[in-house]
């Protein structure tokens, strides 16, 4: 069984029109809701490529209840497990308006409630639980940033709970909580160039990577964006890339990405294998119609194409 | 008591962000929910001015739920009765997105659930009961869109039912719903000038009220925006402005001109003294610093130098 914990889980929204035109009135013609926020997304696809997932985290307010409806109701319910904590808190909702002509959003991202001291200690007494329940979970995914009144070293514990129960960690955030992160020693962290520029603040990958490796990452996977991925760990460093530039909407292409990483860990299977498989799911993400959701069709045509190669700074 | 009916009723979202950007993601630094659409924005106008009310129509789905726990919580609670029909659909939003800088708004409306026959059936039970409870109801104000599922005579139907009753019946709507509900000779219609130009084919303001009130409106106030607003009725004519050119929001003008005229119709109050109370009402709404408020100490201030004169084309 594998864990995420989404601190900052969404109601994500979705409306279509016509054309976004600033300060005038839009009649919206169709209207998408779903769980979101990066640990919900690495669960829903988890959940698709067979994988059984226990969900936590945070949940509060109508929107709270909607997003644990929807967790309950939706195509792989059988495989996800909810085991939301619930707060006094409204969840946050994300609004991402689509442009029908263009293609392109606009998003307008809620802020999150605030978190009490005594819902923290609730939440970490139930991700203790789940670290060790039935015999161990495969491992542990801490996604997203960290709401207000989560302390700000909060991964970092999160991470030695999981080291100490021999749960494999990977976290996939940004900033302050990154940084403290680290500290900890997570086994896999997956920041994009920016976040990997922004904690070692070198911009060449490698370099950023291997800097972020020896500050206390046990690998580093490093998305690229268009270009794909690249992984430096204990065992070696691997490059991959898609068969091609793709266009599409790239929302969610990590979270897929997170997805593919983690189920590769709880297979077994070696680095190049699990990075040809978090490059293809986030290709066939970037090319699925919908923001979030990946094209099986898609990801099976493109896996046995990534080139996966050692990489050299 | 007055009843309002809310064929569409809301949740009306309202974001803040320093400004709209289209095809970028915004951090929303505030959230305002409320009840909304015409018919529970006139109520909670009539509410704020001590009169009980009672709303009614339709509300389903969380985003129903949050709209009925809204009302019961709002600062006027006690003097509203909540007898929406529950439905299977889901009540829709509008998020409203607030520039800080600028105050410009943007809107995106949901479009709203279907109603099944069943439900539409309940409705009609539920009005009827209310249009004789307790002695009989004082007035009723018929408000809005028909949803999908709601037939195009619903108006003329309820128009008819409140006549039968003896109970005072205004028509807030237009398109084909405003066409049909004239039809069954409604006391009173409230169009702003671009609905009534739609109705008659006349852009002159009193032309056009005359000839919506030999249509079959007992009575026609017409809302000119800036200009303030026209009566033609069996009893005369009237017209009356604003002091001055107000600057502000002017969402929820309307319902607050439809709750004066129907507050002075529950008082028994003479025509002039009504539509100088919809006036005032109206400019203290565009003056509020939310959308769909009023100010009260702004209306109290405009009420005495509103100016009501006779009309003539």
């Amino acid at each position: 069984m594998i864990i995420t914990l989404s601190m900052n889980a969404a109601l994500d929204v979705t409306y279509r029109v016509p054309a976004l035109v600033p300060h005038t009135t839009h009649r919206v013609s169709d209207v998408a809701e779903r769980p979101g926020g990066k640990g919900l997304n690495v669960a829903r696809v988890l959940a698709a490529l067979g994988h059984p997932v226990t969900v936590t985290g945070f949940a509060g307010g109508p929107t709270g209840a909607e997003v644990r409806r929807r967790l309950a109701a939706g195509p792989y319910a059988g495989r996800i497990t909810d085991a939301l904590v619930p707060i006094a808190g409204q969840t946050r909702r994300t609004v991402g308006v689509v442009d029908a002509g263009s293609g392109d959003t606009t998003m307008f991202n809620e802020p999150g409630p605030t978190v009490t001291p005594g819902e923290w200690a609730t939440l970490l007494g139930v991700y203790r639980g789940l670290l060790t329940a039935g015999g161990g979970a495969d491992a542990v995914a801490l996604c997203g940033s960290l709401p207000p009144g989560v302390p700000v070293g909060a991964y970092a514990e999160l991470i030695r709970e999981a080291r100490a129960a021999g749960v494999y960690v990977l976290l996939d955030t940004d900033g302050p909580a990154l940084r403290r992160g680290l500290a900890a020693r997570p086994d896999l962290i997956k920041p994009n160039s920016e976040e990997l520029t922004g904690l070692t603040g070198f911009a060449e990958p490698v370099r950023a990577a291997r800097d972020a490796h020896r500050r206390g990452a046990r690998a580093v996977a490093a998305s690229l964006g268009a270009d794909g991925m690249l992984v430096v760990s204990g065992d070696g460093c691997w490059r991959a890339a898609p068969p091609a530039r793709l266009a599409g909407n790239p929302t969610g292409a990590g979270d897929s990405a997170v997805a593919g990483l983690l189920s590769g860990v709880a297979e077994g299977l070696p680095w190049p294998a699990r990075l040809a498989r978090a490059v293809a799911l986030s290709a066939a993400t970037v090319l699925a119609p919908a923001a979030g959701e990946y094209d099986p069709a898609a990801y099976g045509e493109l896996l046995p194409r990534v080139e996966v190669v050692p990489a050299t700074s």
